[in-house]
């Protein structure tokens, strides 16, 4: 059983291996539970909404290009301006951070529920305002640092800055993509890396590196295997059937079993064929 | 009138150059009040003390040659420890952003006083114990970063972690020296760049930029014109005599007068002859 | 009508008397809601997990056998290290006494979900880590005060501590049992009184007080009283049949009713035949 | 001996009232510490500190003729902008409960060592910035609400805001002038009264109620009897001689002594021969 | 389609002049989530529950009617006690501006699992005790604020406080009824307005205005767009009849269609014939 | 050269012991800064302080003879009321703690400066009051715990509370008396020691242990140290006469040497020849 992140999709020839060695491969990333959410994608995005504001301060330094501003001001001079755009798992983490480091943090989100909910979270002292595109070009214009935070499970996130409101913008502002690994929430962001992890388009400094939690191993490692170790133990103590038996969220992250794709998207990206989870353990048991 | 940072002590061409300019220097640096604090450096004792934490996680990220930790953790896996040498000014603000990058933060002093003093500053969220070398042995054990912020004004540093320490700690820990401008508080510590910040001593990372502040100049200079502002209207509104006459902190900064050195040591280290500022004055008036 | 704790399996006199008298009996302890909380529980788990530090930092005391340390340190004097195994309502509240306290608390629990719902709760001032006997272990050994909190409804509480593992602590460290109405989660406890707190295991301080909120009668009279009064309420203003059907949650509570055995842990437990409620209030009706 | 408040140089006809009475007239007014504090005016100030986010919200209502904003917003609704100018008692009263009520404050203060204070005191929720003509013009940009606290003891309020910078106003923002007591810091403020509290200069709301205490007579008779309390017991025990001996803080506030003018200011205001305390006392003993 | 607050079912000649346009009409206070909330409500909810202790405290100035005291007392002078009744969405806005104020903040609720939630949002600090009218009584005695915060939806709020029990109440203080659009949760309510909006009965002065979030119109319409704005922009993309399909909320809110009134209670309290919305869209699709 | 707590006044043979000989004996208690602070009392003071809310909520169980409060209450019942008589480092840090625990914690002081600085230190949670007779008696009627924490420097605490006040309160309350180690502030103090902590007078629940530090030795030890170690390090490195001429406060601690007695008030009391320090010291170098 092989149990580990997958992204096949876009992999023909690991599926083919896959296919091939007979084993049965569960992907972490659609493992998914009835309420939709995906337990072992979550801790990474705790720690990339932690990292968010740490990468963007470190970008806002004038040796690293930006515009050589303190995040958090101090006695007689006034913070910095953060904006985090989204108020989810990555968007209050980051938020949490941002305020701790004593900048003066704005959420822009857009369910009431959430904001509700986010207001005694961080005990009121972010302010926290309905997400509209003229918001956004407003919180634009005095930023500082922008985070952006908005991921949509299992699809390419919108595209909140357009490069034309790159130009509302200061000299040296910096712009941290934190959906960067589905495709960007702003519309100049492209992957970049640890070791080279900023461009600048029209002046402003973009940080979009691709896997952020791999910067920090050692707690990354940890937060993964909080969430995978109760599956790990499940498909340890009970074998695989009576595992997805018992977890139906395992059982979405089954992507290959006993050479045959049990991924419909696997399989429709690939031009494989399709057969559902249920007749293979059906067979097998 | 020059009113500026000077440090000539090291500085001979700039020294007599200034003698033959005829001006009167004043040098930030020296600018004291009765009570012996100097005011025209705490505004950067702020600013490099509300950096450490920042330029210390950013040291601490695997690509940047650190452990790989999280300062603050996440739900489920443990913060990083931080461990700040001094509760002085810089002391107090490293600790600030280090509670509030939500670390697990130590401060070590020697004033019990500064102690009951800074617990209810930073809310009971830092645990502040006595420093003594024992305890520093103790805190480096355990401690991913650890912040030197101990600075004696007018004076070196002193030495708190001997190189032998470093055998005590963990591999890929982080040490930032906010004292280096003063010699450093670490004895393998010596100056770097903001464009090459870090080197590897024995497994651990020294962060030893001198002028941290240059990082940000934004932030750095509101905050060094706040603290000069005053000193500069007075200088403006009522002439040198007058000015120097109604705030004695500036007139301990006068450096050089009329071709003659006022500073005491100045005058010693560059082997000048040292004329008192009160003969200069009188004859002036 | 009789509504109070009844705690019958292990009491077949007084079940016999029940069943003699003709009395409906109803149990708080098995009153339990759609979503399988006990209603009537939970306000004594508050009430035992506010008491647990406060029973924990008097044993403490040299005086009373423990190591003589205060809670909370003082200015440069480090905290006690407070462990709380579990993060439900009791150590939630054990938690919230202790960091109160001053204490360095750390949470050890096994929910992510929790975990990430007590972080702002305790306004991050606890370290939450995933428990694993490994974190355990390792909390144990630098522990002062462990608090165990682990409450398995309806269910024995699991052997967090083993008797071996009490050599890894120190002598004098505390161990406080909140668990210990059902079975203890240290493998060394049993009960004790209010009047005779604590033994001595090995070195380490064992306080295993059964029904810890007797201790403060006021607090817990009123704490009980608010929650069983809406079903007071129902039971005077409807009667015990329109009661049971507009509250299933007390319908689960029902134990005798006409002489016969409606719950069936009791009956098995005592040997006597089971009559499920609804034949019997269909009887009734 | 009477002892009140007494305000005797704009008063001729009670200053000759009292001088024929053959008391000892003592103002609470001008009683001063060794260290230059008026401890019979600071418990007022606090009260008017702590009312002037009061009053400036309900003027900030639209039927009031205010903008119509609320101070705090509410979820997904920015707060208001609330400018406190000056940070000492009263300021930092008023910015207490502006932040309380949830409002985005800032504060402008000149003096670098109280904005250090006020920060930990303020748990870093207001923005505390160096104030200059230039940060006090942006800052009534995007004002609602601006308070000004500022006064030199025994001095005419500084004008902070001139006419000419209410254009650079919101229609409907509202100025409190805490300082109309002192002549008020607002170019354009006059006395108003409880019952007709507010009026519009260039669409501005101006708040300039005289005697803001006297709103709340509860409070303020209690915060001030706090304060006088240990006058009044030091002259009755001990006797006005002992007293004045005692406390010099008491002798600096005695005005007239047996038919003699003490105060030099009241003296000079009225053009009363002015005779010093310490010659009346001595003949008298 | 016409979409905003209607209140039909007072409104005959409105109903009809609706009817006979042939629009379709959806009543935002009948928009209802499948779990019974009124979202198009709640804002308004916030808004008014945040005014409360604004508009108590302005009450109870001297001037006004009330006792004279200032919500949060200063050093050494106790703070004025303010008791709010019921702990929902009103609630707690009002408890938590009232905490900010620096008052002594009670509130009595039902819920023992709302009271659990409430105490971290507050962050420990209100006083949350269990609703009965023993503690009302207790509570009515020495508070100098109380805000009544009940409401049913859909349903009269109920009488909480009687005329009988305004005789234990402090001469001055302050009675503020959020309820009063529900018709009022004091027996003595009855509705006033912005501009006269305080009467006394028995000493106790009364605060029951109608509407109280008009006082603020920038705010209470940001906060109404915002809840709003998802459902216009599903009328606007998809149409009326694909919104009504996705959104059974808003389905719930349509009153009047094609001439038909399709809200059952409006229908009946205007004697006017009720179709059902599923049949007049059934034919127009 | 003998450096601890002497307590020399009323030990005349321990005296006599010390003078015969010779040696240097320098007593913690009398060692006085230049402000007249004891700088070697201090930390006692603080761990006393921090420790009276655990021994006064022990003493409020039930089965030790207190009322059965829970200082902190839970959801739905209110907390205890605890009384804290003096603000000063006994007042503050029983107040930190005893809010820590979630009571309702008032302090009572006379000076008012003092109680504008204990606000934001305790972050606004207490209520703080001017200590009057009349407000004592108000706070006994229905405190649950009185901590007594007046007391003046090298002087017999005042007796805040008679005998006749005890009945005020409440049957079961408790009484801590911080200050019996100089002779109680309550009429009806006397000392008890640790295995026998408690009486009762009036039905109130006296707690009055002499030396409470002694309860944890290992906090109270290293607290010590900490502020004794500095005046070691002094007597090490420069000798006996070198040290109180660098320390005054040191040189105030000195009761004997070469067989004199030194202090004035040990002379007295036990009718021994008093030698001025001076003298003996002019003698010795």
């Amino acid at each position: 059983v092989l149990f580990t992140y997958l992204h096949l999709a876009p992999a023909p020839e690991l599926t083919r291996a896959l296919i091939d060695s007979g084993a049965i491969c569960i992907a972490y990333e659609t493992v998914e539970t009835d309420d939709r959410r995906l337990p072992l994608l979550a801790p990474m995005s705790e720690v990339a909404g932690r990292l968010a504001p740490q990468m963007g301060a470190h970008a806002l330094e004038r040796p690293q290009g930006g515009r050589g501003m303190l995040l958090g001001g101090v006695a007689g001079v006034a913070p910095a301006k953060v904006v985090v755009l989204g108020g989810g798992i990555v968007g209050y983490n980051a938020a949490l951070i941002a305020v701790g480091m004593q900048a003066d943090v704005w959420i822009l989100d857009r369910s009431i529920d959430r904001m509700r909910e986010l207001d005694p979270m961080l005990d009121g002292r972010a302010t926290i305002v309905m997400s509209t595109t003229l918001e956004v070009e407003r919180a634009l214009e005095d930023a500082d640092l922008v985070i952006g935070a908005v991921l949509v499970p299992g699809a390419r996130a919108p595209k909140l800055v357009t490069r034309e409101m790159l130009g509302l913008m200061r000299p040296g502002a910096v712009l941290v993509d934190v959906a960067i690994d589905q495709g960007g929430c702003f519309e100049t962001s492209h992957p970049t890396t640890h070791s080279d992890p900023t461009y600048v388009v029209d002046g402003v400094v973009h940080y979009c590196v691709a896997n952020m939690p791999g910067a920090v191993p050692i707690s990354s490692t940890r937060a993964l295997t909080n969430a995978t170790l109760p599956y790990l133990e499940l498909l340890a103590d009970r074998g695989f059937e009576r595992a997805i038996g018992l977890a139906p969220a395992l059982a979405r992250g089954v992507s290959v079993v006993d050479g045959q794709v049990t991924s419909q998207p696997v399989a429709e990206a690939l031009g494989l064929p399709f057969v559902p989870l249920a007749e293979l353990v059906g067979e097998a048991a």
